[in-house]
Parts: structure tokens; C-alpha cells; sequence
């Protein structure tokens, strides 16, 4: 575990009512980074996760965090993180302040940003940060007596989507249980689309190089995975192969991770309308998977999956995003003493 | 009731916690039409309204929804109505995810309403939505395995507006009671403006054709009610007339329900300049009217009734405002299963 | 203290649960302006502030405003104001209506003040207003049967900041306590920067006037502090005098109150190339500070305070916000007849 601690001589909080646990490993601490996470950590994150689906199921709120109050920053609009944030907060009792129009608020005045989470950190227990520029998180991590949570820096990291896609990987093959813990390894994990600006691509590759998983990279040539990141896997031992198509691939999978392919990726159309049929995802598609295949999908989608695939049962991706809720409501009751 | 079931197979929600009333008829139900409402659920709506009044009234706010909680979706701004949902949900103890920056956001950078409605109802246990396009709403709750409340979907339906009009007029003539139900028959409402364009008096002309009543339509010609609704309410058997002047019809008024007659209707200034006068409502207008009279207004009004006629007893369109608040609630805790 | 009363004749509010305090001096009354606080009435506001402080730092949130509900009125953005009001209802236990797009609203279709006022009056039991104009907030007083809260109107006030920077000058140099009253006299106050455009610096000027303190007024010659403010501190007796330079005036300073100079304010930009040097503090600056001295700051900052100073004790700004939310708590809690 990588720690983002509060700076030196600084109290984590002054508020530490009866029950917080001062002594728990993630309590006072900011979530910058997929790299904090180690293989125990991940288990850690999703035993808490799963008691969150649980309880949610059973009950749908409840009031672990009354009295909370998280302020959600967010420097650009991001309605599916800012509203999972939002829906963690609130079902585990505690309130928001939602901060979305920074673009035109005293923020844009020129203030700098640990201004701004200095600031907001007077008012609240903890901030969430959407930002555009990489780095912005670690920065403001850095400054805060109160814990960040990363929701996504520009082309630098989206911490919790990696988490809450691995969470669904375990859950959805049944890899994960409280008693037995987190077994990944021996895992084919297929990624499509766009590699090589997805941030949410390389983030979920390096969380799953922990594990003895092997990797399809299945991309147009302009879109292949980063040199860099295909050296991290090297480093971690993990197999990896590229392609240009899923045939002969798909039916290997546990796991097709389909992301955007933009047009604008391209220099001409010509290019992308060459390529872009064999990045979507039909019912024919299918046809060549697996039975118990996953598919996943960070969304939104403009395309890549066809809605007719939302029957199918290994259609994955609204499942996805409420465990992004499960998985949010988990890290803000650990980074708040209370997990 | 016409109703607006989740999909077949779906289960209508996996969050049942104690004391949620699965076998209540509204149990999980959405709001899209007026035409979902017949007049025993109207007064069972009214019923439950009235209730909301009351618990208001003595404390203010309660907890029968503590735990739930409403995404409320604006792809178009409307403070009051928004602000009037979310206060309906906060006085019941629930909490609200307010999406009011669609037109920015993930959504607007091409994402499906469909996938939208089922990205919220993964947090949410409710949508409010207010859409520009009509069926809108419809759409929604094919999709949805939650309740959608339609807040108004462009040229469409506004059917919360309607229910709060009927109710307000039902509430301020003593016309409802939870003793001896919703006795609407015999009166007479007069419509005044612009009656081609606002669906607010197309939708209550729908819910009141399902009593006795007598209807004076009353507007400049290019702004006539349109012929099917007309139509409607001849196959209802209604009574109705139109005119293009409050005189001889205001004194046998029991509701005077004014609309907004926009500049941007006629050709030319000079027709505007013309007939505007003859529908803006002043304390001389109401010397004309009875003293039990009603006089209504969805608001925002810009100048058809006068500042000075706020204080007249008779004005009731703030009234009508606060009972928005107690339909709101009704409805809330009745596809919430806690009505 | 002046009133801010509702209109004669109607009620404050129909809403008075059990516990709420209807013969509470503050109760159902509007907070428009510093004129309404004399020095009992300041030492009454400290009073609830500073157990405010205490309870959060006790126990973070508690459910003394349970059930009520804020409307967040801002007509202009201000990120800072307007997450301190929220933060401060919620940990109050209570639920806030943010309207902030007001600028694209319903209300910008032409919907005047008074009747936004009253609408949202109807949904919630106290509201927050931000207004650019001068007078606003009066004029809400005015029609509203709740209390209203000015959170700036434009040039004219913001009297919660006044408040808040006069309760953090008593807390940091320990010249508030319960036991024993407010004691301000005999304080030099020095205020730099910007005194003549800044209402921040206006409204605190007013309240400092109730005690025997001393003014320095240091400031570019065209941004020098307004006659009418300078006529209403001889009235009331203060001694103040001006100066363009901090040297001389530091060291017999208790508090140094920082406001911005802004470039657009000059006529050349020579001019203020020339003066701006002067009006940036600097750890060298402070070295001819007093130990105790207090330093603060409206926020934001831009460039006006540097950042090395942050470490030094004596910068108070973050604690000056914090301090804003226990005031503003403070005030929520007397309008609504709970403190």
C-alpha cells in the first residue's frame, strides 16, 4: 500500500466522533492511484464492497456515514461518476455538496486548486476530484488534511473505475468470495477499441498485472496499448498478445472489455469507416464467445455495443456501473473510519 | 388505471426493505399521462396528498422515505419544478441526486436516453424527468426497471402540473375530502390565454372531462384550444364554449385558470398590442368575478395578473405551488411503495 | 437590533414543531444587513457560533435543523459562499435545494424577484440569496413569510462575512469567550488593498465601528476607502487614518485584513505595475508583524498573499472559513427558532 497520508503536523481531522477507527490502515487516507493497491489491499477493498452489495440488497441505505458530509469537485461534467459518488454518499447516510460548475465559479476566477481544496476542506469530511489536468489529484492529496478521492485526472489515472471493473470481473466469473478471497490468476482478459488514450484501459491492465492473467490487446494499428504499459506487464510477468481482430481470440476470453473508438482518433474518414465495423459488438459477435463470458464496458457508448446485446446474460454493463456504486461506497467508508 | 409496468422479467426492484408495499397498486409504477388516472385514483391520489398536507402542516417533514433515493433528470432547466420534486423528496426523509447540467455532460456527447435512465436506476430508486421531446417519458419507462415520474416532456404531457391544478381547485372550493371523495361535478372553469400551445391547460381539460364540468375557453383566435382536445372533450361529454372575451362569462366562473400569452405567438406587433390587454387579470378585472372564486396561474407569470391582485383571497396560485409540493410527495411514496 | 419582519398579517410560518422556539429573538426574522446587529446582538451570534464550533469538533453533524429545508439561492456564482451555507444546514442535520443556474433558468425567462421568492418559499423554510443588485435581498425580505438570508447583493452587503471576520479577529486573538463577552476595544485593525470597491472591507469597517477600535486604511490612492464609510466611522467615533504603505503601521498592528487589487481597476497598467508590489504579502513582510498578529484574507487569493505564507501561525484564512460555517450555522439555526 502506497500511502498519500495528510502532510506532517497536520491532523488527519479534528473530527473523530465515537466509532471512527483511527487505527484503520485506509482511515485519513487519499485514493490517488491504482498503484496503492496491492493484492491484499484489492481483497481488503472487496470484502467491504461486497458487504456494501449486500446491504444495499437487503436494505438499501443505511446510516454508517450519518453525519458525513463529502464535497464533490468536480472541474469537468462527468454525470455518471459525480451521480455514483453522489448515490455512495447518500445510501450510506451521509450528504453532499456537489460542486459542478466550477467553470464558472470563483474557481475559474483564477484561484489555484489547493486554494480551492483548502477551502473545501473546511467545510466537509472529504473531497472527490474529477479534474482534466494529470497529476491534479496527487496534487491536492498533497495539500489535504481530509482525504482525496481520484475520479479521474485527465490522461492520468481513474482509480475507482479500474476498481469497480475488477470488482466486476471477480464477481461476474465468481472469483471473488469473503471466505476464499480473490482468485484471478489463469484469467484470458480480452481488451477492444481504443488502447492507447483510454486511461480506464491501462489503469484495469495494471491492477490485473498483479494477477497471473493473460491479455488480448485487439485494436485498430493507430489505437495500439502504450509502449510503457506494455512494459509494465512484461515487468509483471503477465502474457500479453495484439491483434487487429477479435476472431480467433473471442472464443478464448473470460472477460471482452469493449471501449470507444473515435472518429476523431483518425486522419480521415476513410480510415476509421475501414475500421470501425470490426469494433462493434453485435449479437453475431457473440455467437463465437463463451457462455459464461463477461462483457464489459465503462461507458457511455456511442455504438460499439449494439443495444440488442442488453438481453444477452453476459451483457455486463449495468451491472458494472452499480457496482461502481458498491465499490465507491466502500472506499469513502474506509477513507472515513468507518470500514 | 393504464399502467406503466417494468419490463416483463425484470423484477421491478431488488430493494424491498421491511415495510415496503409490494401489493400497493402504484408499487413501482410510472408516471407518464394523465390518462393514466381515472377518477378513483384521482381520489386516491388526492387522499394521500391531502395526508401530506396535513403531516406538513403539524411537522413539517417526516421520514416515510428515509433511505430512498430521486435522480432528478433535467435535460432542460425549470427551477420550480425541480426545486418543487426535491423539496417533495427531502420532507419525506429521502434524498435527491439533482442532474440539472445535462446539456454538458455525458449525455449530451451522444449518449441514448435509454442508456441514461439505466446508468441512473442503478443508484436511484426513483427518476424524476424532464425531457424537451415528447414520449419522452414513454420511452423512459420501457426501459426502466424503476419508476419514472414524467415532469414535463415538451409538447407532451405535464402530468404532475395537471394533478396539483385539479387538486388545488378541488382543495380551494371544498370540493375534496377524505371522508366523502372528489366532487368536482357542476362547476364551471374558464381557461384564459394562450390555449393552443400550453399543454398545462390541454392536460387539466383531460382530467377534468372525466367530471360534469362546464369549460369557457378563452383566448385570441390564433391561440385557440386545439381541435382535438376539443374532441375529447365532446366524446366526454362536456359542455364547452369559447370566446374572446372574459365579459358575461367571468361571473359564472368558479375557476379563472390564466396562461401566458406570448409575444412570440402572433405575426406582427400591432395584433399583440391589440388583444394583450384583454387578458391580463387586475382588481378591476376580479370586481367582475365571484367572491368564492378561484384564480389560478402555472407560473412563471410575466405581467398577466397584476402584482396588486397577490393580495386578494381569491388569488390561489401560491397555494397552488405548496400543494405541488404535497401531489409530489403523494406520488413519491406511492411508486415507492410507501403510500 | 432592527427587524427584518415578515409582512403584517401573515404568519412567519405555518411549520412550528415541537421544540422550535417562537418566542426566540431571531426567529422567523431576515438577515439583510451588518445595521441589524448591535453589540449585544453580535455577542448573542458568537455566543451560538462558538458552541457550534464546539459541537462539530465534538461530534462533526447533529440534528438540531432535522427535517427543515434551505433553498440556496444564487443568482451568481460563488462556489465558496454558497458550499459554506450548504455544508453549515447539513451538518445542522438539515436538506438544501442548490439553485444555481439560475442563469438559465425559468427565472431568466423574465421571472421577477419577488415571485421566485415566494415560489420557493412554498417548497423550503428558510432561503439563501445571492443577488448582483444592491437591494435585493431587502426586497426579498420584503415579500417573504421566511426568513431570508443575504449572501451578497452586489455593491451592497454581504453580512456574513462581516460577521464571520469579525468572530475569527475575537477567536484568534481570544477576545471572545462565553463567560466573559466580546472585547474588542482598544484593537488596531489595518486593512490593505482594495477599500474601495470592496464591500467585504465596508461591512466589516461598520461593525468594528460599535467598539473602541483603530482603523489603517492602507491602500493605492484610487482605490482608497468611500467618504460615506469614512463620515459613519467619525460618527461612531473611531479613529482611523490612511496611508499608502504598510512600513510604519505594521508593527502596532493586531490584525492585517487583506483584500485584492485588481489589475482592471487601473487605468494603465503601468500605474499598477507600479503600486501592486506593495500590496503582496510576502514572509519578509510579515517579519515586522507582530507574533500575535492575526492575517486574513476573503478569499480568493490571487497572488495577493504568497504561498510560503500559509505556514507561518499567523495565517488565519482557512481557519476564517471554517469560522464562516460556524456563523452561518449560528444564524440558520436562530432564524428557524432553534438556538
Amino acid at each position: 500500500m502506497t500511502h498519500y497520508r495528510p502532510p506532517e503536523g497536520r491532523p488527519v481531522s479534528k473530527h473523530l466522533p465515537f466509532g471512527d477507527r483511527r487505527d484503520a490502515p485506509w482511515y485519513g487516507q487519499s485514493i490517488v492511484s491504482v498503484r496503492q493497491f496491492t493484492r491484499s489491499d484489492l481483497e481488503y477493498v472487496f470484502g467491504v464492497a461486497h458487504e456494501m452489495r449486500e446491504m444495499v440488497g437487503r436494505i438499501g441505505s443505511f446510516d454508517l456515514l450519518k453525519g458525513k458530509l463529502l464535497a464533490n469537485l468536480f472541474y469537468e461534467p462527468s454525470t455518471r461518476t459525480a451521480s455514483s459518488f453522489m448515490a455512495a454518499m447518500q445510501r450510506l447516510g451521509g450528504t453532499v455538496i456537489p460542486i459542478n460548475e466550477v467553470h464558472y465559479s470563483s474557481v475559474s476566477k483564477g484561484e489555484s486548486l489547493p486554494d480551492t481544496i483548502r477551502t473545501l476542506e473546511a467545510y466537509a469530511d472529504c473531497i472527490v476530484l474529477r479534474h482534466p489536468q494529470m497529476g491534479a489529484a496527487a496534487e491536492a492529496a498533497r495539500v489535504a488534511r481530509k482525504p482525496i478521492i481520484n475520479a479521474g485526472d485527465g490522461v492520468g489515472e481513474h482509480p475507482t473505475q479500474a476498481l469497480l471493473d475488477l470488482f466486476t470481473i471477480a464477481m461476474e466469473l465468481g472469483r471473488y468470495a469473503p471466505s476464499r478471497g480473490l482468485a484471478l490468476d489463469g484469467l484470458t482478459v480480452t481488451m477492444l477499441g481504443d488502447l492507447r488514450y483510454g486511461r480506464t484501459v491501462h489503469s484495469l491492465a495494471r491492477l490485473l498485472s498483479q494477477f497471473g492473467v493473460t491479455l488480448n490487446l485487439v485494436s485498430p494499428a493507430i489505437l495500439k496499448m502504450p509502449e510503457h504499459i506494455k512494459d509494465e506487464l512484461d515487468k509483471a510477468g503477465v502474457t500479453w498478445r495484439e491483434a487487429d481482430s477479435l476472431e480467433a481470440i473471442l472464443g478464448q476470453s473470460d472477460v471482452l472489455y469493449v471501449t470507444r473508438v473515435q472518429k476523431e482518433r483518425f486522419e480521415d474518414e476513410a480510415t476509421y469507416l475501414g475500421v470501425k465495423d470490426a469494433y462493434v459488438v453485435t449479437p453475431e459477435t457473440l455467437r463465437g464467445a463463451r457462455d459464461e463470458m463477461v462483457l464489459m464496458h465503462p461507458f457511455p457508448r456511442v455504438g460499439e455495443i449494439s443495444y440488442e446485446v442488453d438481453k444477452d446474460p453476459r451483457a455486463a454493463y449495468f451491472r458494472q456501473m452499480e457496482n461502481g456504486m458498491y465499490v465507491r461506497m466502500a472506499l469513502l467508508a474506509m477513507v472515513l473510519g468507518k470500514a
